[in-house]
């Protein structure tokens, strides 16, 4: 088991795209969740596919347990998932000795831009980039769970001009 | 995926015991789960761990996805189960040409015995052996998600005379 120890922040600008890196389009969804854990299925544009299962209702810390799995069955369970599939294109930024995960979503969430910086403790303090908007960690709102299997915030997707 | 097509009945007496053969310990839990799915984890006695993710509501067919994983993730998984922990040996049968299976229950279900028939094809017809008890396939207080979720049936405990 791994700790997923991440702070989530809405993205204010398109300054960090100057930087950005390694563009990877995914498909992800979700098979089952409770009210502090997500069982979800990921399938990137390469051909790779894994089931990652999160548990702790900490927005900041949780557990995580990940394996690769066949494509073929990601695709058969992502039919069968709770919710909606989710699209985006993931970029990753260096920035003060930190790597930031910038989340373009597609499809029904598309303008919605979300970065996450993963830490290996929870004494980190990652320097924070001037293209960052509000902090939302721990807000189930901006969880990817809660865009999949709610609707999500319409006020996030119309805030945003992007 | 593969389907997971099975009967399960209750056991009316101990005869089966003859026949019985392949005693296997195992202990399993539920990680998450919705009204028409579970994601559970077993570890058996030889130090196996398995996930088993299972979807569809119908009692005789369901889609199975399978995974073995590492044990030491597979307990720390267990140790942040939703309900509780089920024990049981689990015997295999041979009868008309399919293998039955019949767990024996632990701990807390002690005294349950069930015995369970997986088919390649629903038109398949096993016969069924005169050491079976009630069917209840389907029957939701039955399945090994509702024993280890919700409490299990008392009179299903005390009813059995095994």
């Amino acid at each position: 088991m791994a700790k997923e120890i991440e702070r989530k922040f809405l993205v204010a600008d398109r300054s960090w795209r100057e930087n950005a890196r390694d563009a990877a389009k995914l498909r992800q969804a979700y098979i089952a969740s409770g009210p502090d854990r997500s069982v979800r299925v990921r399938i990137t544009a390469k051909g790779k596919a894994r089931l990652t299962i999160k548990i702790g209702g900490s927005g900041l810390v949780r557990d995580e347990f990940e394996y690769d799995i066949p494509v073929d069955e990601a695709e058969e369970m992502m039919a069968l998932a709770v919710g909606n599939v989710i699209e985006k294109t993931r970029h990753k930024v260096k920035f003060g000795g930190f790597v930031w995960e910038i989340d373009v979503f597609e499809g029904a969430y598309k303008g919605l831009v979300m970065a996450e910086v993963e830490m290996s403790s929870t004494k980190d303090d990652p320097e924070l980039p001037a293209w960052l908007g509000r902090e939302v960690t721990g807000d189930a709102r901006y969880s990817n769970h809660y865009l999949a299997v709610e609707s999500g915030p319409a006020e996030l997707l119309h805030a945003l001009s992007l």
